[in-house]
């Protein structure tokens, strides 16, 4: 049997950072033959796919910023195979990138060498306890079938995410995903009680406790929540549910300002406590653009507002009125000239109606030529600050830029986008990414605040989190991944080199 | 000059068990004199004692199950006097026990050779952020001032527990504390944003970032959360605040069963969601010692029952009226015939009054002769199997024994605690503490539940761990403990030994 053909590493987008990735292990013909021998004899032959059409949709992310190369795609059926497929590869010195619903947005998922192992196949819901309301699922399942799982439950797992149709629950764990839900639930790795984890070495670490307290020992499973695949390959879960809103109502609101939108997140806060379940923010460009593409919007306020957000009440009590708080909170606002103008959906549908103005804007983005991204954090108070210095740097960078901040306001969390200028070319636009990269996030470090908010690292930021991260904490992280992962066996070359040093490609 | 007289290593209390500590490097004379030489050069002479009489209070835990030694106990004044202190200790080779307010109640703060570093003088509140919602401190403040200058600022840090007002928020952290308040906002690790940490080589990790979304890399901060001072030393936090309750009522019921306790549960976590801010259960036996022993307590319900059950309802909503709702809920549930009686406090004073009950009921057990308790969990569902299977198989093993199970019912922790038979020897009663641990972690085992559940590993359950614990997760701390203190510097022989397999004085 010869090696297959595998497709030669293409480079990234041009216009991206490119940072340095190590050259794994390629198997010579023999060596890697044995390998997809074996994989073939426990998997079934099936599923160790290695033909080009089999393998394409898992060597790219649907941004297409990065294009791998790999051996083979693996589909274990369960744990054992998964443990087996890693101790295989581990033996053979080939990397594996664990995937998910390749849904990520960071070159995190992508392989370059070696062999990608998709947990789709691990995708069954394994108990729901009512009582203790908790949910124990695999790695593989859908978000969308989890949260349908909770609810035949009568239960909520609130995580939720533009791609949750296919994202799976694995991959959001690995990268600790943040959405809409984070304001009152938190992030992925707040609603996780217990891990599943197949380590390196291809040893299994059962960690799938169902507990709210559990203090023996350090906590595993905060190290591999969020390692993006680089310590562990995360097999199974057990999550928090919560109980299901009875009442929400969702409003959107005009406002001056940024400064204002923080003011009315203060207010808000205090009077619904975690009754406030979102605070999300566009500014005027971003609901101007959904309104002139996306079909089926309507303009939710008479006039035109400099910032809006979308803000959500939300109770499990049985008696709840959501729509009358979030009525008298946003009255207040209006009477206190925090506010411009206010509407309050008066259905579900029109609540749904609301939402789609929010979720519908990189959509949107996305037709108005090319768009350069930031996910980042600060702390909140300095939101209304980075939010006039970023803009005011990437304007006076290149006049006729059009900035489009929007997202998770309430977390602190903006979506820093940057819409190129009418008319100009999109290739030449995004030549500049590095650039603003530069910009965006030396404002970001100057305010405290993340570099990678909720995307994660991957490889996309890797060299910008070497550039600004704490040299201790680096050094941190690199003896974390050289204690779990010697070998460099696991996502090798994302999140934080091996090397002490590696090259950047950035300028 | 000499090195001080070391107090001699008393053994801990011989009924306990005695994990085998290593024999960390005693410095001899000279290298002892010059380290102390240098420590009191930086730190000033007043803040390296050496005295038996300043040394002493740092030696024993409150509970007095051991008694330590140290050559010194060093006062720090800030994380640059720790971060010296640390790397001096390392150079030299001398094992660093920090401690905060020593409340430990699981022989994690005591040090066996080496020095005490105290973090009492980093005590600062650095900064308060009401936008952000986040207040800085150090290690050194005592919990209650932390929850004072939360108060100041019109918010809630809700941690708390029995101890607070003399443990220290470092020492907090480094359990990761549970405490009355997990119900509703968790853990002592789920309310911190970020952590500053001395490593074992003396460096300074800053990672004090308050920030809601940071997927910057691996997570750090819930490394050292919960490790025992083993892997670093925290010297300060960024914390979570959250908004202050508007309107709180608090009941108390008697119950005819665990079970009904579990049902009540359901019912009023369906009922208030979040509002459900603690559920707290004891014993007919606790209550009837509590009013017996505890100066100034009413029976609070006129008859008797098997199982009562403290219950809280908060709500920060300006409008909210916590006692309608708690009322409204407990009236169906006592119709529903889930529970049997119930009051609700109808004042401050009288909500102070029901929490007294539960609060005291330590203090009353130890009225009634010898104690062996339990610090444990299991998932909520399996909680009145544990409750009926631990205290049958303790009675069974010891007739006249008395089960006192009380705590956070809620959140499936509970204090096994065994009161000896009337007239019993009490040295003789405790003589069987490790007979007893074996029958109920048994039970605790096989229900899936933890051993360790608020108070930590220390040195009390460090071969418990070692026995009950998965390998290959042991295996995983043994390699993030070496990976982080190599040279075993940082508390050793707490949580888990370096070395492979320590032997057990556990039968």
């Amino acid at each position: 049997m010869s090696a297959p053909v595998m497709p030669e590493p293409a480079s990234p987008v041009p216009d991206l950072p490119s940072p340095t990735l190590p050259s794994p292990a390629r198997p010579g013909t023999e060596a890697g033959a044995a390998l997809l021998a074996r994989l073939r004899e426990r998997l079934s032959p099936r599923h160790v796919l290695t033909e080009d059409g089999d393998v394409a949709p898992h060597l790219a992310e649907a941004r297409g910023l990065y294009r791998g190369r790999a051996l083979a795609v693996l589909r274990p059926a369960d744990t054992a195979e998964v443990a087996f497929a890693v101790g295989a590869c581990a033996e053979a010195g080939v990397p594996v990138v664990a995937q998910g619903g390749n849904t990520g947005l960071v070159g995190g998922g992508v392989p370059h060498g070696g062999v990608v192992l998709s947990l789709a196949r691990l995708s069954r819901i394994r108990a729901v306890d009512p009582v203790g309301a908790t949910l124990t699922v695999e790695a593989g399942a859908v978000l969308a079938d989890v949260q349908a799982a909770a609810e035949a439950a009568g239960l909520l797992f609130p995580l939720s995410l533009a791609a949750e149709g296919s994202c799976r629950i694995g991959g959001n764990l690995a990268t600790n995903a943040g959405g809409t839900a984070v304001l009152a639930y938190g992030n992925a790795r707040d609603l996780v009680l217990g891990l599943e984890v197949v380590l390196a070495d291809g040893r299994v670490w059962n960690g799938l406790k169902a507990l709210r307290k559990n203090n023996a020992g350090y906590d595993l499973k905060h190290l591999f929540v969020g390692s993006e695949g680089t310590l562990g390959i995360i097999t199974a879960a057990v999550l928090k549910l919560f109980p299901r809103p009875a009442s929400r109502a969702v409003g959107f609101v005009g406002l001056a300002s940024p400064r204002a939108a923080l003011d009315l997140f203060e207010r808000l806060r205090r009077a619904a406590g975690q009754g406030l379940t979102a605070f999300e923010v566009m500014p005027r460009f971003g609901l101007e653009i959904v309104l002139a593409h996306v079909p089926g919007t309507q303009r939710p306020l008479a006039g035109r507002h400099d910032t809006y957000a979308l803000v959500e009440f939300a109770s499990p009590r049985p008696g709840a009125d959501m729509a009358a708080e979030l009525e008298s909170a946003l009255g207040e606002a209006l009477e206190a000239g925090l506010a411009e103008d206010a509407t309050i959906g008066a259905s579900e549908a029109q609540n749904a109606a609301l939402w789609r103005l929010r979720e519908t804007l990189p959509e949107a983005q996305s037709r108005e030529g090319g768009s350069i991204k930031h996910d980042v954090s600060v702390p909140l108070a300095r939101l209304p600050e980075f939010l006039e210095r970023a803009a005011a740097a990437c304007r006076a960078e290149m006049p006729g830029l059009r900035p489009c901040p929007f997202g998770h306001f309430g977390d602190g969390n903006i979506h820093f986008n940057l819409s190129q200028p009418p008319g100009m070319d999109k290739a030449a636009f995004l030549a500049s990414w590095a650039r603003f990269n530069r910009i965006v996030h030396d404002v970001v470090h100057e305010l405290d605040g993340s570099i990678a908010a909720e995307h994660g690292v991957g490889l996309i930021k890797r060299d910008e989190l070497q550039h600004y991260g704490d040299p201790v904490g680096l050094d941190l992280m690199r003896r974390l991944k050289a204690a779990l992962d010697p070998h460099d066996i696991l996502n090798p070359g994302k999140v934080v080199a091996l090397s002490a040093d590696p090259p950047s490609a950035l300028p």
